[in-house]
């Protein structure tokens, strides 16, 4: 079999070099190319062959493209570019902006409805996995509790926010689950837990020579929305320990839905899906690349519009026949 | 809202009272009554109000009733009735003989699109939410490897399989994943296990008065296909002891995904999901009955003919508008 979807990548930091990577792993799929605002000359990817274009090049392109993954940001890239190039492209993108995402969907979907395209938004592990997983949890447990916890792992919001506190020149801050608070639901208790209860919050901080660290302490901690619901320990390292022990973008998670059964009501019954991940945007950029080829089949059998991980045949997602999937996975 | 999906249960055994009960969770859903082989004054249900007629009079009620959830044993119910009755009703079943999945789907299908009806077949938690972990495992990261553990759990296969040699009076085996197997998979190797080292089988036995025990645990550990390849330890107990700390039927188990990412491949990334249920068939039964809604559902859309969980789409299974989904859950 020849490759029978050729995907762009849109953007190209840690999450499109994911996507490179991640499409090279998977037979059925070619990589078009890195679509990019900058000089294309300017972005070395990780793999050499691979071709960069300069973003105003995409429109020419149309033919050879099957479907582009946004790799650029919640906050500015994709709410303005998502719906922009889903005029013409099938798209996909990892918007995370749980509270925007409402108003993202309607945008995009008008978009591709006019362009009859297919897009599918807010793809990768929370929203995306996390989300199908609350989904499941609430209709095999109707009666029931659910509960996310993040971690352990690196918040690139709050790393950025440590950093952008004067006197800083690096940071890196770390999501922590509270064991006892799991280990409490594992065990079939349904506590309310408060936010200070689910997570703890650690910073690793390079402070600028003669910077005032109680200061910085400080800020950190009472910052609000970032840290100030949180207990919030700060740890100050060199430069030399950052690049050697928190170069990396760990991350995971675990979704629990504690629910009850029978005639009474009273059978405790748990599930619990967790992620250990040691790159992030890698794992994210995988679960993009798997929903491209649901976006890909879903184009081909005559569908735009906008859709979600919710709307989404699991079956859509494998290289694999029906047949296949039923005699061996099923 | 009335209720919209009338469901019946056919035959009335722990999944059926696990059904009855789970109806009453979904605010959607109404019982239109148990049917059965046997004499309906013989059958008590757990809800007195619950309706009760024979099997012989469910044709005459087709038009009151939207699915038929079937309740009966894979080994010989399930392969003669699923098909019978998806000739003329939308049915859902939980047929678990994993070798035999394609053949039952071949035979259940042809039916179901000779009557124009829905049938969704292997619907439960292995088959059923785990084959779902395993796929979305697959296709998240191609590069890896599954591994599936079960239990600690009660088998009621082995458990029969142990009651069947003589002199034994009752018996329960318990399937116990062994730890240290799951611990390296969890620290992200993917080692080569054999059945041995996956997983070790406990079983209490009550033996007739006077009976050769030795004799008993020699034919229970030696017993082919189920006992011969594991290590297995057997327990005499009284009658008493029985019924008062073996009496549910718990269990429940792992799948994880151990993959690498990245241009190398070589970041390691594990998905785990785990099951601890305290009663396996009211959680199947509850699985059965949030994928009723899903064949109501396609039904309605005007699709005829036999799915799995892997051509269900999550937002099917939920009581829950598109929009309420994105905004709450996603």
């Amino acid at each position: 079999m020849g490759k029978s979807m050729h995907i762009g990548i849109v953007g190209y930091g840690n999450l499109g070099r994911g996507v490179e990577a991640a499409i090279g792993q998977n037979a059925d799929m070619e990589l078009v190319g890195v679509f990019t605002r900058r000089q294309p000359s300017d972005v070395k990817t990780a793999d050499a062959s691979t071709k960069v274009y300069h973003i105003d090049d995409l429109a020419a392109m149309k033919d050879q493209v099957d479907v582009l993954i946004m790799c650029g940001g919640s906050a500015t890239d994709l709410p303005e570019m998502t719906p922009r190039l889903a005029k013409n492209f099938n798209v996909i993108d990892s918007f995370d902006t749980h509270a925007k995402i409402p108003e993202h969907f309607a945008a995009v979907d008008a978009a591709a409805k006019t362009g009859g395209t297919v897009a599918i938004i807010s793809v990768g592990w929370d929203p995306g996995l996390f989300s199908l997983n609350r989904a499941f949890g609430q209709a095999m447990l109707p009666a029931g509790k659910d509960y996310t916890f993040w971690g352990k792992g690196v918040s690139q919001g709050h790393s950025d926010a440590v950093r952008r506190i004067e006197g800083v020149k690096d940071a890196r801050q770390y999501t922590i689950p509270v064991e006892a608070a799991l280990d409490q639901v594992r065990a079939g208790k349904t506590p309310e837990l408060t936010t200070r209860e689910k997570h703890t919050r650690l910073c690793y901080v390079v402070a600028e020579d003669g910077a005032d660290q109680e200061r910085i302490e400080r800020e950190i901690v009472t910052m609000p929305n970032y840290f100030d619901e949180y207990d919030t320990e700060v740890r100050f390292i060199s430069e030399t320990e950052m690049a050697e022990e928190h170069s990396g973008l760990p991350h995971g998670g675990t979704v629990l839905r504690s629910g009850e059964t029978g005639i009474e009501g009273s059978t405790k019954q748990i599930i619990e899906y967790s992620l250990h991940l040691d790159s992030n945007p890698e794992f994210t950029a995988s679960v993009l690349v798997a929903y491209a080829r649901a976006n890909c089949r879903l184009y081909r059998e005559g569908f735009s519009g906008c859709r979600t991980v919710f709307d989404i045949a699991p079956a859509y997602l494998l290289d694999m026949s029906a047949e296949d999937m039923r005699a061996n996975l099923l």
